[in-house]
């Protein structure tokens, strides 16, 4: 389905697409007892965060982290060396639940609480400076984009009422699990659309359970001392909802949302129905904060106050997901469940709060979230398939989270299934099983958005696109395009793009090519009052 | 079970309690497919409230109310003149789901919000005076009570840990209904304990969902454009959870919960699994705010904008009600489903914003919520169980919210369960269904508590026993008792308690062996440091 030529977009208005029909080959002839799956969601998240080398070459980083539980998930199945998501959050969440690369759906930044606010910049929030006078200060201005995230299909009438626009039409990845008698669970951070749109609700994507996923992007604390944000003094729409018996009890938010997620499950279990446990962690999104289990082991390592509340907010996930595989093991699921560990994009490199360095904080990979650097975009991933993965085998081919979309759906054997929206991802079920000899995946991300009030050329306006061991980067603002070769410069120190013409053509011809297909977002210059040109325009 | 002997009281302190091993007679003996439940319940709901007479004797205040489902509800089922109710929310719920009565659980009043905060006279929040200052001006103390509510039995351990108190112990009804294999479904509100004991989850009660159910007992607002109350300037912890995709659409709050419940049958229907829907509205709760759908026909007819207010939230509420019954009757569903309809406790008659005459709207009913006069504590309901109920037939024999604990569960065919509390409930089931000729009970009710801080001797500090047509009112701040004949004088106007100090003698000794056998919280008598003395010690 690469390259799927799409029908139709959305943007500013509302589109209707015809149905996109599926038919996914290599699926055993034989249907097998549905495996459960659990999706390990893990937010903000960097590639050197844990004692996992995903590539299987240490790095200083891994020793500042006590992770034994994803040591241990990664010994149990496979783990990627080049798993990639989106820079920011939302993107790589509806990649993975729409199937469509970021590019197509047009939902390239992350979606504000509320509606009809685009995040460029200012994030929806006010700062010192409004979003025009930042736009005027760096001349570039945000392009038209799916601000208001994804709509799930069967809301195309309500949604008219209401007026909505700025959104991708889609039918939820989820509500195929569902369809096909899956128990579908929400338990943590959603984010796929913004509040007084249907995608806000994870019971309108598929899920039949929900606990606190709402439009918002990060909790407003991890504190049960601070009700996770339910306070008068620290409430907005990012305080953490349904968790009201953990009020003032001591629990860390990772610790509840895990408890939550655990005790949804014996309605499946005790039923014997195949269940969907999308566990999408809060941790490590700001604010950082002291999970007190685990703190004091970080300080007495020497590390700063910041690195070592993130390192204990690191092993609270870990704490987690070894929590959920004592619980599969204690039931005798671990058979039959499917495990997929992941983060939804590069660790934050632009925060005070987490001590350290700032922008070193993924090292050896360059900046952090929000960036097209590796930073930004190579994310921890590992995956356990009873019977399928060979335990502790690392997988170097790339791939991207809208594969996530036809591989869930044909790991549960679900085999025919209609879309309003093409998809773009490729089923990386023969990959996992090592049957894949000749994958060939051009990785294309792309962040027409100014992040921060504060342009960085690290961060903001970046296109990028790897294939095979090159990667190209585009700034966009200052129209230049950088060549890195990964294999041999995995920190992207090293640009050769004046020593290497014809790659930076040839990639700069693929990269131009697809955001066309796409008709990508363009950020416009404000002097000219025209978009940027392409990549291969320049 | 009645008067099933208490084996230990839970007041101030942990404690465990010997399980009570029920076994419920009558029973068919074999099992049918089990019947799915809705039971819809209405908040501050008045007996009068609505086009039908409960009684079969029609009163003017039904010609103020367009209620057309709840009229179609009786008709196509049975309804109770005499079902009673607690004269707060919070008791009528505990005792549902306990199968205790409110003396006996010792949560007499509601439950706040937040922790250990007893709602007497205050209500948790700053009013002008301190608790300390009005006990002193009326120089009646409030009793000890379980003002946390009830804390599910499974819980005893981390609860301990939690260091809580003032709260009952139980074995949830709605964990037999799910252990049965129900799917158990909670939309709307809750308000059985406070934040911070594992009671204020819906999660921890039995259900499999919950959607807005918190430790609020009421809505912050129920209009979109306020987000149900997620703003700013109008959070609290009452504000409405788990409804962001509405937040702004104009969507009124009864309508969202109703859409919400209904979302939420589609797993259990397609999957033909029996469930039990609670769907539990916040209507009509204060604040009283326009149902914009329904409000002009109700100032065309001539009633003040308060009173048009609440009549268009009664029939956003009836409306809700005829959305259940279609979708039931769409999916084919009416011959194998439970309809329960029913108010969490009467009308509230003293508050400006619902119009009219305050302590007045219940007439022919003296006062109103909070009180124990037939205002506060006869509330309407109506069952429809197909095969089982009699269409149109009045019951009037009397009723108490414990007597559901056993009722649905013998409806939904469980007959052995073991709880740790003991069961003051009966089975209405025999009543039900025309069976019953020899009902007998005596229906009691206790409220040692002010209910706000201007004390009402028509309010607070009141209990009574109601047994056939005779009614005893014992008004403990005077230390006096009333007597009323039910059946002549329906609205409590002739104190016969001079003329017949017989009959008032039989009932205050009734009332206080009760009081006494529950170890019921008595208030205390400032002056003295005594509790009031019992109605037969006077």
């Amino acid at each position: 389905m690469k390259n799927n030529p799409h029908r139709m977009i959305t943007l500013g208005s509302l589109t209707l697409m015809t149905p996109f029909l599926m038919n996914v080959t290599g699926m055993k002839a034989k249907a097998a007892k549905k495996p459960n799956i659990v999706f390990f969601l893990v937010d903000d998240y960097g590639w050197t965060d844990s004692e996992v080398a995903y590539d299987g070459h240490p790095y200083p980083n891994h020793q500042r982290f006590h992770t034994p539980n994803m040591a241990r998930m990664a010994q149990m199945g496979v783990r990627f060396s080049h798993a990639y998501a989106s820079p920011v959050s939302t993107p790589t969440r509806t990649s993975m639940m729409t199937g469509m690369n970021a590019v197509h759906s047009h939902i390239t930044n992350w979606t504000s609480m509320a509606k009809d606010e685009p995040s460029d910049a200012v994030g929806g929030t006010n700062g010192a400076m409004t979003y025009d006078q930042i736009a005027a200060s760096t001349g570039m201005d945000r392009p038209e984009w799916n601000y208001n995230g994804i709509c799930p299909v069967a809301f195309q009438k309500d949604s008219a009422e209401l007026k909505l626009n700025h959104l991708q039409y889609a039918t939820p990845m989820v509500q195929f699990l569902r369809d096909a008698g899956y128990y579908t669970i929400h338990v943590g951070k959603a984010h796929w659309a913004a509040a007084g749109t249907p995608g806000a609700s994870p019971l309108n994507m598929g899920f039949v359970v929900n606990i606190a996923g709402t439009s918002a992007g990060l909790p407003k604390s991890y504190l049960s001392e601070e009700n996770y944000g339910n306070t008068p003094e620290k409430w907005n729409l990012s305080a953490v909802q349904n968790l009201y018996e953990y009020y003032g009890s001591g629990v860390f938010l990772t610790e509840a949302i895990t408890r939550e997620a655990l005790k949804t499950l014996d309605f499946p279990v005790s039923h014997k129905q195949p269940f969907y446990l999308y566990l999408s962690h809060f941790a490590t999104h700001t604010p950082i904060q002291k999970d007190k289990r685990f703190f004091s082991r970080f300080k007495k390592m020497g590390q700063d106050d910041g690195q070592s509340k993130y390192a204990s907010m690191v092993e609270g996930v870990d704490k987690s997901l070894g929590d959920v595989l004592d619980y599969l093991k204690a039931h005798n699921l671990t058979d039959n469940t499917i495990i997929i560990f992941m983060a939804d994009n590069g660790g934050n490199a632009d925060v005070k709060s987490k001590g350290g360095i700032p922008h070193t904080q993924n090292a050896p990979l360059r900046e952090g979230k929000g960036s097209c650097y590796e930073g930004g975009i190579r994310v921890p991933m590992s995956v356990y398939w009873p019977g399928k993965t060979q335990a502790g085998r690392i997988i170097d081919a790339p791939i991207m989270p809208e594969d996530l979309f036809p591989t869930l759906l044909e790991m549960a054997g679900i085999k025919k299934y209609e879309t309003v929206q093409p998809i773009d991802g490729r089923s990386i079920v023969n990959l996992l099983q090592g049957k894949e000899s000749n994958w060939q995946r051009d990785v294309i991300f792309h962040y027409p958005h100014q992040w921060k009030p504060d342009y960085r050329v690290e961060v903001d306006f970046l296109s990028t696109i790897i294939r095979n061991d090159w990667k190209l980067v585009y700034v966009m603002k200052e129209r230049r395009l950088e060549l890195y070769n990964l294999k041999e410069d995995i920190g992207e120190t090293h640009d050769l793009s004046v020593s290497m013409p014809a790659k930076v053509k040839e990639l700069a011809k693929a990269l131009g090519d697809r955001l066309r297909l796409w008709k990508a977002s363009m950020p416009t210059d404000r002097t000219t009052g025209k978009v940027v040109p392409m990549p291969d325009e320049l």
